[in-house]
């Protein structure tokens, strides 16, 4: 199932695709998506539920998010191209819940942002209270899987003394949607594409099997230091091809265009403006 | 005034302080004490509020915060007492929301936790919501202010592969409380006594007065970054005497109590459990 939210920002409606892809109106099951509604969604046959006219504005696909724990340098092609040696654990920070923006809802830089970036990457979202799981065990705690634009400001993230978050959490520097998919329908996590254009031209390309700490083993590692909580989103890592890695580097500016797409997950489409 | 939660974790009700110290129940004048209802806090007498009986359970002050954003190594001598150099921006990091915990609730170290540590600091709750605001101005953002111990493991913070939220984000690593006390009964928040006893001796002692970067000015910094949302909890720092700076270096274990003050925002006081 396509779980997604729609509406205007601050009053989202709980939907549901059908297998025609049309947006359906779930409000009269469940009162919205969340992380108090994740661990049991209705099951219910889309076509039975009301057909939304037009096209709506996409929202983050899960109300109330909790936290959103970001994966550094997850990728093996990405580390490499950045010259880096590939950790030996994984590199955990955090991005603000204020960043969180709709799926196609624009990218607004802060004013004095100069360097602007982008990063592809395949969003976790937790269902249920995960805290010393196994690696085994832990695909079972993911309620679904969306897409995550963490934008980055890497002055602000690398230039400005110390940790990163400073640089991962202006708002709307956190774009995700549209849909949180289900896990039947996308099997094995470490198998999908991803890519980001900007401005049309193709600019990241990777796939989750060139992970270094995949899905589950992320999974497992932070629930051993943090319990990750239904709702919970995990960004995993973002594939070559950001604007710092560029040779010339290359950062965001007013007008731009960014569209991200991962197998089955759908595409996001955010343009660009400046604070 | 000096409002605080009671009762059940996740069944707080909210309350206040009247003149005597005695604790009033709010729940038949506001529905709980959070984000959406600190910016307009109501005016009432407490003496007209009925009486708590007993000693119940104090929670987190309030409810659903949405970021914890801590600020690292902004007391002068601590950064002398660590041999560091005073840092030319604000260290910024996160803890987890799921880290929260009551001011008298036992801090649990994780399993394979071995460098558990403490850090009194002075905790500030925004009242409205924050974004490029100037440093004169940050202060009329404050909704109140609070004791946090940021509690730290400092081999997943620091020896498990950058950067510091791994070892910040444990669940009960972020005891809060036990009041959240109005500006007007603090006057300048740059002038308090800090500390906190390790088993009834003292380890750390400070004062604000000794912050590198003020409340103002590290409201100021953050919002040009992110936005600043009411109920979100700023830690400004911790004064000096944490474990890990002593020489030898001493860690928490289990059985251990910490004691914390701050000049007019009470006390908290956690025994240390181990997972």
């Amino acid at each position: 199932m396509k779980y997604l939210r729609y509406g205007e920002i601050g009053a989202e409606k709980p939907g549901v695709l059908d297998a025609e892809g049309r947006l359906r109106d779930l409000s009269g099951v469940v009162d919205d998506l969340s992380g108090a509604t994740l661990g049991a969604l209705p099951q219910v046959d889309p076509e039975t539920l009301p057909l939304v006219e037009g096209a709506p504005r996409l929202g983050v696909p899960v109300a109330g998010i909790g936290k959103i724990v970001c994966i550094g340098l997850n990728y093996s092609d990405h580390a490499a191209e950045a010259g880096m040696a590939e950790p030996e654990e994984p590199i955990v920070f955090m991005k603000a819940t204020s960043a969180l923006s709709g799926p196609n809802d624009p990218v607004r830089l802060p004013r004095g942002a100069l360097k602007g970036d982008w990063e592809v990457e395949l969003g976790v979202v937790i269902g249920k209270t995960a805290k010393y799981v196994s690696e085994a065990d832990a695909l079972n705690y993911v309620a679904g899987y969306t897409i995550v634009n963490d934008v980055s400001e890497r002055a602000f993230q690398i230039e400005r003394g110390g940790q990163w978050t400073k640089g991962k959490s202006s708002d709307t520097f956190g774009p995700i949607g549209p849909w949180l998919v289900t896990p039947d329908e996308i099997g094995d996590p470490q198998t999908l594409a991803l890519s980001l254009d900007l401005n049309g031209e193709r600019a990241q390309r990777g796939s989750t099997s060139s992970m270094i700490f995949t899905v589950a083993q992320i999974i497992s590692y932070l629930s051993q230091m943090m319990s990750l909580q239904p709702g919970d989103v995990i960004a995993t890592g973002t594939p070559p091809g950001v604007g710092m890695g560029m040779k010339p580097q290359r950062f965001l500016k007013a007008g731009d265009v960014m569209e991200l797409r991962i197998d089955g997950l759908g595409v996001q489409r955010q343009p660009v403006l400046q604070d």
